[in-house]
């Protein structure tokens, strides 16, 4: 079996529905102690607009100190060609440009068409200095908010044309919505692997809304993706809908990868109470199950 | 596709490890409002110890209250012949014969060696009236509490052994731990389908308890079986380890194959609401993430 690797989101996708205002210094013990179990990959924040997304106006900050944390490999999101440039002036040098697939959630985000997203792509990759690493996020790749679910036909089609653009770099389709199923995760990993076959990596990203994220990352797994995004302690969700579940859980992705023989690289049992300081972070929804049976005696009394 | 059946086990895996006394009349009020969301075979109850089960005392007058719900197919778990014949005497005419497949928890559960309760399952058979249909669930087919991992290759001779005493059942190899893997599942169902063709139907039974629910319950599906059993509310887990998760949620397995176009039968918006009030019985653990994303508004506001 393959060894995989996982790109920790938490600091990015996992705190920015968070309300209350999570320290700077908080943020970098966070990622020092996430490092210190194995994850090499980070995604340690966003150069987003601070009026849209105030919990991550620190980007720059975290750049500096993420430098600082030995054999880190650090990434920040950008979903514009300027952004992408404060990120490299403030010293990043591996970027995740997001898009979507489906118009109306990319109207939403960056108040553009898909079409523009993509000439904004070429910009900064015209722009981007030698020495920076690139990942492509294609948000709504399965389902959308606003249209529901993506045919894959389409999507092809959109990362036929982004893969054109440049073919050495991460391609990592996203169930932005947690409403992927595995049947149409393979689906869409297998069609893309086979008509983009210059691609370096494919990566996933799994939202587990509805309890699908460990069923998509194995359905991802098997179609052939080795990079996979997860959030310690399952955050995310919305701070808008209590209760709503996050990220695929960093913890449950590595047991069930450590489980099959799967290397990840990643100290689970380091990686619990990291992962439930995480979830007790105020204003924090969190999720996944590891943890918790982890955490309690459960397989000393499982009965039936 | 082909349709799959979902079989409702809140009432037997679920209840059991709930401490506060559930009033018989509310468990029928259950079977009832669970029964008419399109659930067709509930697992009702159990023979089992009253001193060691003492939530699941009232077998018999679950059975007789069932037998009034119209098109319900209720069953009843027994771990013996003893068991079985009091079942009967009650009434029921649905059995599912436990037995695990580790000696340990074996004979933690029935104090017997595995060769001891296949030949109680062998006598059960002897006096089984032909009007009685059967289910044989076997326990602690992936891995068990006291053992850790269980290897196909010894499972797969005791399926066989058990198979061979009679084939036309339904056969249910279960996930009772919850650290099955996918690989795991489909690689026992595989083999048990390739080694015993006679066999009438498998089914599957997961745990949630590392969030591998429907990961497995989907591998074993793409591995053949069309029977399910799920627990509404995610109920189940252990009452001596809080937060300990159990059974994957009905509505979670519903709404999975609902959206892969498998039909279940299974009106999952009607499902919703039985599911949150089980979830709220006193000393309940529930799980599941399906509830919480559809009762709340995660959908219109998930972001990236």
């Amino acid at each position: 079996m393959d060894a995989v690797e996982i790109v920790e989101v938490a600091p990015r996708d996992g705190f920015q529905p968070i309300g209350p205002w999570i320290p700077t210094a908080t943020k970098i013990d966070f990622l020092r102690r996430l490092a210190a179990t194995g994850l090499r990959r980070i995604e340690i924040g966003s150069f987003v607009s601070p009026t849209a997304i105030p919990q991550l106006r620190d980007g720059a900050a975290l750049v500096e100190a993420a430098a600082a944390i030995p054999g880190l490999r650090p990434q920040v999101l950008v979903p514009t060609a300027k952004r992408a440039s404060e990120a490299l002036a403030a010293g990043a040098r591996f970027l995740v440009y997001v898009l979507s697939a489906s118009e109306s959630h990319n109207r939403s985000n960056v108040r553009r068409s898909v079409a523009e997203s993509v000439e904004d792509y070429a910009r900064m990759l015209d722009a981007l200095p030698a020495d920076a690493e690139l990942r492509l996020n294609l948000a709504t790749a399965f389902d959308c908010p606003f249209e529901g679910r993506m045919p894959v036909g389409p999507v092809l089609d959109l990362i036929r044309r982004l893969a054109a653009l440049r073919p050495d770099i991460e391609i990592c389709p996203c169930d932005t919505t947690g409403r992927a199923t595995p049947d149409h995760v393979a689906a869409l990993v297998a069609a893309a692997r086979a008509c983009c076959p210059e691609v370096t990596a494919w990566a996933y990203h799994a939202h587990d809304t509805y309890g699908l994220g460990l069923a998509t990352t194995f359905a991802a797994y098997q179609a052939g993706v080795r990079v996979f995004d997860a959030a310690a302690g399952g955050l995310g969700g919305c701070p808008f809908a209590p209760g709503a579940t996050g990220n695929v859980a960093t913890e449950d992705v590595a047991w069930m990868f450590g489980r099959m023989g799967i290397a990840t690289g990643v100290d689970v049992t380091a990686l619990l109470p990291v992962a439930a300081d995480a979830a007790a972070l105020p204003g924090a929804s969190s999720g996944g199950r590891a943890r918790v049976a982890l955490l309690s005696a459960t397989e000393r009394c499982a009965a039936g």
